[in-house]
């Protein structure tokens, strides 16, 4: 039994307490960690009293901000009406029945099956597993590879951790064998000397099916994607790549999965990542502003071809042996229910549909004034900035200046955050900012970039 | 876009949206899917107005029933207050700092870290993450296997479903290379003929020093282990079976963790099974009473040694790179510091340990007039009554018979809801449950076996 016998800070009882994940270390040692305690639209506070203009809506999630009143009283409605319950062994709310109904009818599927998880990482550790299920049962025991790309963020299991294509899942001993990561498609970082974005595309194109063919498709369960990829630093597709892969995956007979976890409903202008970029996968990988970030809650949504392939595996067994305590739990069914309806029918989608050119001119110029900017790249509500020490080499900052770190320290002070990746600065906003609040976001971005690259310049 | 042309029952709505997990299929085909609108102290209600006495506590976790004042409050509270937040990048709630000050505390550690995840799945995959990161760090590259048991339930993610010790699993192709499942400390069923408890348990142990070093203490990562079995079907382990363990795995410098998903906060009439069973673990993995079911969310709840290696081990990366979106979610944790206070402040522990003495008596009473009930076994709030087709031999029924799945159907006819699990029939219900509710359980449940031995026998 521990019985602290002085009072300590919030920022001390933090360090005490908490081994911290995703965070840089020497930041919170100089600075002190950022306890909140709540929100008002798109602005946290701090137990200083300290506001900040959220510019990542928490992890990409929390589009409606921070105190979206009508997903709060949806939250508290269903709190009163049934606290939580589960779905297993032919049992579940109404809620979960409700949703699984919308999230079809959403989707890009004529027909489909829903599968809850709780996370976006369960939601992909859940798809291989039924793809693992699937060929075995189907009589491919060997289809068990995964195909991903490098800079892909599809979680931190330890299998959707192999999945995403970070180096830091070194330290960890990862990825785990058979986890294959294809070129990722950034044409501005990636592609060669002299090689037209058509060139690359074709070249992503041939190093996939050259992959296929090496491993043998008989050794591969699927192919997972994000439309854009996010956490790899909002790295749009190449123009045509999607369409460049598709048919080869489809030659091979390899399900297509689209990671919509951050994509999916509105942040890159339309319902889903995929619908943006043209295709149609065969399962969807759903979380975060499927509860806008206001209940822990993943889903897997199977397209008419997986699942009736699965229902057909899964009759002889007689039971699929998978899920989640709280899969389907009707707390977060009912708010997925009423964020949805928020975002897609109450203006928040509209609004990235209107505003982004003006984000988009507003950053164009931002760049524009400052030479260590090398590109800018995004689409709808999702945008990176990346430095470079040299604009016309694309050669980065030395890794030891730290120098996205600092850009992100140097908002914080300003009372904005924005998220540090690789040397990129991300901006991805709720949905509900306006336009005050965009210029708010702006002034505050730039200010910090010139008094950062003053310093490293 | 699918729009249904006509209207649908709820369970064909059910059928139509959902791949069902953990679920009896022939059970659903015939009975269909219950659907469940509401929930009155330990009574859940389906969408007929059928109103069932919940055994099960949802899944082990409701123990405050399906409409707990105190925690809807404490819900709709945070949700006004702050409804949604992250951990990452030295940002956290004040909810969430306050909740890990809490678990730290009431844990059997005199200091602690915490780490959050949204399931007992995530929690247990993130401690073998944490392990691997651990041991690689510190120079032990090899040491990637864990040990766990036959029986043993740890989750449903890739990996977490390899530490599962289920037969089920192989449909997977699970579990993965380096997972290894010892001996089950089940006496009444794997103990030899003419051998003593404490001769099995010797068994046992000298089964696991043998394991080390055929495999080498060098490529061992941890030791898992629930204290009492629950999905494996309430087992309570063998006398003095972690006493025997223990120094073992001590000697080899093999981490013991101890999944408390189940026995934490209360189910064997402590706050830990670790209390019951008299050891002191590394680490705890918490979940499901966390919260009583109210929100989803998992802990790992780190001892001193295994805080201070990681930190060591973190520090010159400056960034420990694993973290989920909703990690801390401050209604989570406000909900979580809610139920603990609940349960040991409010007298639902506390009826736990009055209790079970009563309801061990009601089914030992059960057993003593069914001759085709083998074993009454467990401890707390957890019990399960093993079905035989011959007691004195322990022969079970043949399994084309599906014997559990048909007693609970027919308790689910009597308005009880009581879980098959091999052929066992678990009981581990609400811990606000009243004397004549406990009545009313044993009661359905009797006439339930009435009726199926007399059916199958």
């Amino acid at each position: 039994m521990n019985s602290p016998a002085t009072p300590q800070s919030w920022e001390q009882r933090a360090d005490e307490y908490s081994l911290y994940g995703f965070t840089d270390l020497p930041s919170v040692a100089q600075r002190g960690t950022v306890v909140v305690t709540h929100g008002e639209g798109p602005y946290i506070v701090d137990v200083h009293g300290k506001r900040y203009l959220d510019a990542n809506s928490g992890l990409w999630n929390m589009v409606a901000g921070f105190d979206h009143r009508g997903l709060i009283e949806a939250a508290k409605a269903q709190y009163e009406r049934f606290p939580g319950y589960h779905s297993f062994f032919g049992r579940m709310s109404d809620q979960t029945v409700m949703l699984s109904e919308k999230l079809v009818e959403v989707s890009p599927f004529s027909r489909g099956k829903v599968f809850y998880t709780n996370s976006g990482s369960e939601a992909n550790d859940t798809m291989v597993k039924m793809l693992w299920f699937l060929h075995r049962a189907e009589g491919n025991p060997n289809r068990r590879k995964i195909l991903t790309r490098w800079n892909a963020y599809h979680g931190v299991t330890a299998v959707s951790a192999s999945m995403t294509g970070k180096p830091y899942n070194e330290v960890f001993g990862l990825p785990l064998p058979g986890f294959i990561h294809l070129g990722c498609p950034h044409y501005w970082r990636f592609g060669e000397a002299g090689e037209t974005e058509e060139q690359f595309v074709a070249r992503l194109a041939r190093e996939l099916e050259e992959v296929i063919l090496r491993e043998g498709a008989d050794t591969i369960a699927g192919f997972f994607a994000e439309p854009v990829m996010g956490a790899g630093g909002v790295i749009p597709p190449a123009k045509g790549y999607f369409q460049a892969i598709q048919p080869i995956l489809k030659k091979h007979g390899i399900p297509f999965i689209s990671d919509e976890v951050i994509c999916g409903f509105g942040r890159t202008g339309s319902t889903w990542g995929c619908e943006t970029y043209g295709f149609v996968p065969d399962a969807i990988i759903s979380s975060k502003n499927l509860t806008a970030g206001f209940f822990p809650m993943g889903a897997v949504i199977l397209g008419p071809e997986l699942s009736d392939r699965l229902d057909a595996a899964i009759a002889p067994i007689e039971e699929f042996p998978h899920g989640f305590t709280a899969s389907g739990h009707p707390v977060g069914c009912a708010i997925a229910r009423k964020a949805i309806d928020v975002v897609m029918n109450e203006g928040l989608a509209q609004n990235v549909i209107d505003k982004a050119p003006r984000m988009e001119a507003g950053l164009r110029a931002i760049m524009d004034r400052h030479e260590n900017i090398g590109e800018l790249r995004g689409i709808g509500y999702m945008w990176a900035l990346e430095a470079v020490r040299d604009k016309a080499t694309k050669t980065p900052f030395d890794s030891s200046l730290s120098v996205s770190e600092r850009i992100a320290n140097a908002s914080t002070d300003e009372g904005l955050i924005c998220r540090p990746l690789g040397q990129a600065i991300v901006l991805c906003p709720p949905f509900i900012l306006t336009d005050a609040q965009m210029d708010e976001m702006l002034e505050k971005l730039d200010r910090a970039l010139t008094k950062v690259f003053a310093e490293v310049a």
